[in-house]
């Protein structure tokens, strides 16, 4: 492959104008996480599906690599490739437009460049919710939402960004255009490339736009903490939460002692939601029809949870100002993460009856490892735990840099004997293509490159990302 | 390609043993329609993934084609290979096994061979539900449920195969298995093969067994059928539905009043809901949690209905017997489709809010064509209807067997430009691998050539099936 250098951009200002190269500013090159620090030789600002589709046509004819650029939010280093010839950058953020709502479809179709939170409010304005919904709202960008088959904390009741979006225009890597932005609800008319786009992380192709489940807003929404017995106590009260309440559930956010003691460590100004922090916690949120009262719905519950011996305390919302407050001390815990600085982060997933022996053993492989402190939180009704690595009080990340690789094995050695996942919502990119290798299902893994060959048989598309061989 | 005969049986038998071959029934060769008429030079009814293995290994190495077999029920000749050498044809039949069940995690495994009513009684017995629910749930195979992404009547809530899908066993071309029959809700490590084997009815490998999310059982069911206005007035219905009760809505069935008359010719027996069949009508099923009465929920949605001037009359179900009695209406409908018999039946879908104006013009461009009836019914919620096209009263379908290709050009070609799919529910099979070449983006439809060469390069796996060139 080539190097996006000089040349290449006087062949795309000759094909597409000036206007569309931009110098690259040091942001392109970055990651929230600093694993990474990327490289460019050039960016590319498209306006339309027709210059994507030449940009790549472009790169396929010069053997260019090509990175499609989002938010730039992603934390797995999807977005910056560091190694190679330098590539195009595919920045989508001119193509922002929400190109059409339609209410009573409950379906809305926005361009990959559209930030997330622009979406939700535009489905609000039309009185339907997008129920997409994850930190980085106010930065990423639909299409790499879609990239990364995004997660977020409302995946228990509505599903993640595959389960939201019904079709797709892209280009594929050969630079030709797929019109699949379809609004229909069933369509069984061959195999399923936007399924196969999701979640590709930019290897097979550029999303330009997405077709986008909306739904009915709940006329109530009730959000309470609860202090639980055990991890299995609040695996228990899910169960009772469900039978009680349906799918009207909509986040189930399991909390522990840790997070909320980094919290008044480094954000003080966090109101707690009880005097001493329980050793497991969970936030719950409710998003009821018409004509039903959240906080009874939540009140009933406690009791007959209380009658189970599964909880002993509680918080519940009585306004929107208190359930915001409730919600930022869910919200703020990565912030106080990032503030006292792990050792090692991982996002996983274990089936959700094994979450209990999963945390006590993994304490137990953590241990013995080194004095660490283990912040454990997340979704636990997706199954999926943000399980961060600290080191101990007084000391700086810096100091265990060389323990790094052993905790990630062993986490990720764990999470593996308990049929989990080592990448549960943010993706492989390129921090994790080892993993992917180490753990994924030889049949797959043979599958998955026999694809990027006939999709990608230049290796064009994001080079480096979810599989580093090819 | 060579045909599967004595020597292949020979090879087979040396390997896998006696038992697992067996003289191929006619039942085998037959499909619902007789639209077509199968052939196979042998049968295979394994017992074990390694069994499938060995066989498509077996058949990969002598060039023989496999037609992977379910419960037969497919409506477009999916199953039964007409032409070409005679296939191997590989039952799942014996793989009928529900694995496990995991009511805490709302997951329940089952063999691809499983009948479709066997794991909802397996779920009701665990207090859970499996929604896929459709016409053939009494012998069609959760395999070919999820090989075609069936959809039925319940799509509206809980989505269609697909959806209810989260991990898959299967046997690729090549023989691996993909062990990839997670319980995770959440898995982000590399491209979605499991939707692409969903959907891709046998052309890709062949599935062994899933993963199947269930649901709590809603503990208040309610049935109404409503007589609507006109197909507007269902829609607008829809939304308030929607509005007043969430995603409690489970099935929203448009009724014709031919399928009413169709009822009253051929099968009388069937109670009708109403004195006069209305123009139109519309079935919808409520499944609410605990502490809510699904019979005041229906007459609060009538009342709010009838001021708005979208419905006139209805009947609400007092009782499981009513409910079971008006889901007859709707149930009995394709029964007395076949009694009367289609000159040519269609599975589209549509955008939902396009619906009025296609059943407009579609019944223009029918009475066109000649004095025909249209009987239009089906999952409005969803877009899709079927679109059936008979002749008139005392003549039979055979004498028009020479319009039946304008019919379905008409339909057809009216649906595409109503951005809508030819085949919403049923799948491409034989029957539609033209469509889908006329119909079909090139981008999509050669990047499936694409995949189908790469993962399945010498052509064995269901030939002639979606893709009729490759």
């Amino acid at each position: 492959m080539n190097p996006a250098d000089k040349t290449f951009a006087e062949t795309i200002r000759a094909r597409l104008g000036d206007d569309i190269l931009r110098p690259v500013e040091p942001r392109y090159l970055d990651e929230p996480r600093r694993r990474f620090v990327g490289q460019a030789g050039l960016l590319a600002l498209p306006r339309t599906v027709e210059q994507v589709a030449a940009l790549v046509r472009l790169a396929s004819e010069a053997r260019v690599p090509v990175v499609p650029y989002g938010g730039g939010t992603g934390l797995v280093g999807g977005q910056v490739m560091a190694e190679g010839p330098a590539p195009l950058i595919l920045s989508l953020e001119r193509m922002r437009a929400i190109r059409a709502v339609y209410p009573t479809e409950n379906i809305l179709i926005a361009e990959a460049g559209a930030v997330l939170a622009d979406i939700q409010a535009a489905a609000e304005a039309a009185n339907r919710l997008f129920p997409l919904s994850l930190a980085a709202q106010g930065s990423c960008r639909i299409g790499g939402n879609l990239a990364t088959n995004a997660g977020g904390v409302n995946v228990l009741r509505y599903g993640n960004a595959r389960d939201l979006c019904l079709g797709l225009e892209a280009v594929l890597p050969n630079g030709d255009i797929w019109h699949g932005l379809g609004r229909l609800r069933k369509d069984n008319t061959g195999y399923d490339l936007r399924n196969l786009l999701i979640g590709s992380e930019g290897t097979l192709g550029v999303i330009t736009a997405a077709s986008l489940k909306l739904f009915p807003r709940p006329a109530g929404l009730g959000t309470a903490i609860f202090q639980v017995a055990s991890p299995e106590a609040a695996i228990d009260l899910l169960a009772l939460a469900r039978d009680h309440l349906g799918e009207t559930v909509s986040a189930f956010e399991l909390i522990h002692r840790q997070g909320l003691d980094f919290l008044a460590e480094v954000l003080p100004d966090v109101r707690q939601p009880f005097d001493t922090p329980p050793e497991w916690s969970v936030l719950i949120e409710l998003g009821l029809p018409a004509g039903h009262e959240p906080e009874a719905a939540l009140e009933s519950l406690f009791v007959a949870a209380e009658a189970r011996g599964l909880v002993s305390d509680g918080v519940i919302a009585q306004s929107a100002a208190q359930r915001d407050a409730l919600w930022s001390v869910r919200e703020r815990i990565p912030e106080a993460n990032r503030l006292i600085g792990s050792v090692s982060s991982h996002d996983i997933s274990v089936p959700i009856s094994r979450i209990p022996d999963f945390i006590r053993q993994g304490g137990q492989a953590i241990a013995a490892l080194g004095p660490f402190r283990v912040n454990c939180f997340g979704h636990l009704g997706d199954g999926n735990l943000h399980y961060n690595v600290f080191p101990p009080k007084g000391h700086d990340r810096g100091e265990f840099d060389d323990r790094r690789a052993a905790i990630k094995r062993a986490v990720h050695d764990l999470v593996h004997e308990f049929e989990g996942s080592v990448s549960a919502e943010h993706g492989v990119g390129r921090l994790k293509t080892g993993d992917l290798e180490r753990y994924g299902d030889p049949a797959k893994l043979s599958a998955m490159r026999a694809i990027k060959a006939a999709l990608d048989p230049l290796g064009i598309m994001n080079p480096g990302a979810v599989l580093s061989d090819v």
